[in-house]
């Protein structure tokens, strides 16, 4: 009866979390049965065509869209803030002789990056030196990256053009040379679709661990660790490696879906804790695919996922239990078909949501409260200690 | 009217997720009324006084307290996990040249340990590998704040010593000294205090970022993040720096208490979400301060601290309003008489913490799900794009 009684009154277990509110936001809101996404009221569809991520940045950094003047006024001293210090590039050469991931070169050189923060010692409620972290950060981290990638093929960083946009700059440090326009826009649009995306859990680690006053560096450190995970981020490269697995051993995407759902494994970038249709960053990705496998000749990558998507949904019927298209299917293969490093994805994906995670730690530090949950205790309740020579 | 209605069913919101219960656990139990804490049954007080920091290390990612055989297993391969790679060295070199911040350094460091995994391809999912990775980094926490410690003095490092235990060695890569016994006890007794408690802040962000099925380098990285913030780990060097300015003022502690508290500040070291009565780690280090005290013949810091506890318990009235004294109050008073410079207390908190990280790590993901909760969206809901040129 006791038992029964503490059954009924003990708090319900929230696994994952799921629906679980922690906070307010104003900053983007998702409707996943229409697959609807918007940022601060603006449909993903136009900030991605119509915008360049500089201008989403803005947007959710300082709530409006910028004129140009604004504009101006924003990415002028940020691109100045793009070099980085010459410790950070020895650090990525050592990174790169030890054949380090990527994304864990990210994380390390990100970490690294406060030791060399010109302004160490702010008050920790300073909200004003977290936004600039955050501007440090994000201007940074494109640098890091492109001399990681550069040193493991041995050649020489280069050095960051303040003329150029965030995401023309990139291209630019990854290879020397200014990227023609159609890749130059759809790299700044793949920036712009993975920029925000509410409470998803880098964004939430982030605002976890800002909620104790540690900051901004800690929090996009940790915010680059839970986004390397299959689960998140990590999905795009699983994508593109799935693909290419398929391509080399012959095998039918459709034999390797089935196989796969058969022994209980997942789809990388199918399903979303929130989407329960397609996911309308996956549209947006489909077309540019499209247009760059046409635009190259070369349609295999995009026609293994098309294949994949139209056997998923008319043979398996995986959107019919809500399993869909996330926006990391059809990532994979528009980096690919820009030439990106496949193991690049993941860090890109990070490159862009810094946006997100400095957006929702400057909205949860406004008014801050520590974020603390419980365990149910399981375990047992009352042990006698035996000293290590009685026992 | 339907506003009305979708303010009654719209989901409550759980800021700070205070009493939300996010997993079952068999690890540790906080009786916040009571002031009592276990780690599986044993009490903390049994457990500090009597066992190891390996013998903890054994009962919280094992499930017992070893014999005597068990526990030689279990520490001799640990300990020779001690020695880190030469670029982690060069790398505290570079970052003591630069003043970081030990916690930083220690971030970074540990970050990079990545780098140097002898067996770094596991599947996301092998549990064996995670365990391997948890008693590296373990392993290694010492040795690189150590290091660390040591260039910032001008001085090499200390090659750690297998043949002594985990606290010991720690003390002795410090200063190149063996430890007394009351020195080394009571450190050993410290990391065991501060090994594990339920799903604080630092251990919540480990298990969110392992929730992703990233790997042990980021949820361990993640996890110093969250801890150096002034309301988690990072309140322990509070208190002391606080205890300094106040001995160095001449001011008087009450007076200093008073004006914080009519600001509208918070007592570092006082409070907590979950004890509403004295933390039982506090008491146990309290007596440390004083047996420390006694022996040194240096009373000063020890006095301080318990005039402002005796202040804000009697005439304040703080423990009626739930809040009292946490581990952090007298920890800082047990380091300084220990000799331990004050910067390397929250990463000290770190080197014992990674015990229940790691115990909740491998618990959650026996069970895995993604952690993702949400936002109550509160911004515009549909806004008309202008493009730049428009605007
Ligand atoms: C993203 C993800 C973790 C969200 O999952 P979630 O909300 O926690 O959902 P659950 O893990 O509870 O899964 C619900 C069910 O759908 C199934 N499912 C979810 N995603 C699936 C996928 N990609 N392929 C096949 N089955 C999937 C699960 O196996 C589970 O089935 P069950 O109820 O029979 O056990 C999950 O969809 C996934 O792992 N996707 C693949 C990785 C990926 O693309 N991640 C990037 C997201 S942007
Ligand atoms: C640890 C801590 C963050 C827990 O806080 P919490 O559960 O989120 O509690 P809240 O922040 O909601 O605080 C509740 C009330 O107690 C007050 N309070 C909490 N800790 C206090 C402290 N150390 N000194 C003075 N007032 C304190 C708050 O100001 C608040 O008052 P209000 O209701 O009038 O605004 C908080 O006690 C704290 O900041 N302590 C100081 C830092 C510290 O020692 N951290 C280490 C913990 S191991």
């Amino acid at each position: 009866m006791v038992e029964l009684l503490q059954e009924i009154t003990r708090p319900e277990l929230n696994r994952g979390l799921e629906g679980v509110v922690v906070d307010s936001s104003s900053l983007s809101d998702i409707d996943g049965d229409a697959g609807r996404l918007i940022y601060r009221g603006y449909e993903i569809e136009d900030l991605a065509t119509g915008a360049s991520f500089e201008e989403v940045l803005h947007l959710l950094w300082h709530g409006e869209l910028p004129d140009r003047d604004e504009l101006e006024a924003f990415v002028e001293p940020m691109a100045q803030e793009r070099p980085v210090g010459d410790g950070v590039l020895e650090l990525m050469a050592e990174l790169a002789r030890q054949d380090e991931d990527p994304m864990a070169a990210l994380r390390t050189g990100v970490s690294m990056l406060s030791a060399y923060d010109p302004e160490p010692d702010a008050e920790p409620e300073d909200m004003a030196a977290m936004a600039r972290d955050g501007r440090r950060i994000t201007a940074k981290i494109p640098t890091v990256l492109a001399a990681f990638d550069r040193y493991r093929r041995g050649e020489e960083p280069i050095e960051p053009r303040a003329d150029l946009g965030h995401a023309e700059n990139f291209l630019y440090m990854l290879t020397g040379e200014e990227p023609d326009e159609i890749a130059a826009e759809t790299f700044d649009m793949a920036l712009t679709l993975h920029a925000d995306h509410g409470l998803n859990a880098s964004t939430f680690t982030t605002m976890v661990i800002v909620s104790t006053y540690a900051d901004v560096y800690n929090a996009v450190t940790g915010g680059i660790g839970a986004l390397a995970g299959h689960w998140h981020g990590g999905a795009n490269q699983d994508v593109m490696y799935t693909l290419m697995d398929l391509d080399e051993s012959g095998l039918d995407p459709i034999e390797w879906v089935e196989q796969t759902l058969e022994e209980g494994g997942r789809i990388p970038g199918w399903g979303h804790r929130v989407y329960n249709v397609k996911d309308p960053r996956a549209k947006i990705l489909e077309e540019r695919s499209a247009l760059l496998a046409e635009s190259t000749g070369e349609t295999k990558w995009h026609d293994y996922t098309t294949a994949v998507e139209r056997y998923l949904t008319d043979e398996i019927g995986l959107p019919e239990k809500n399993i869909a298209p996330n926006v990391d299917f059809y990532s994979g293969s528009v980096y690919y078909q820009l030439g990106i490093p496949i193991d690049l994805y993941t860090p890109i994906f990070a490159m862009s949501r810094v946006g997100g995670w400095m957006a929702h730690i400057l909205e949860y530090v406004e008014d801050n409260r520590l974020i603390r949950p419980r365990a149910r205790y399981v375990g047992p309740t009352s042990q006698e200690f035996v000293p290590l020579e009685e026992r």
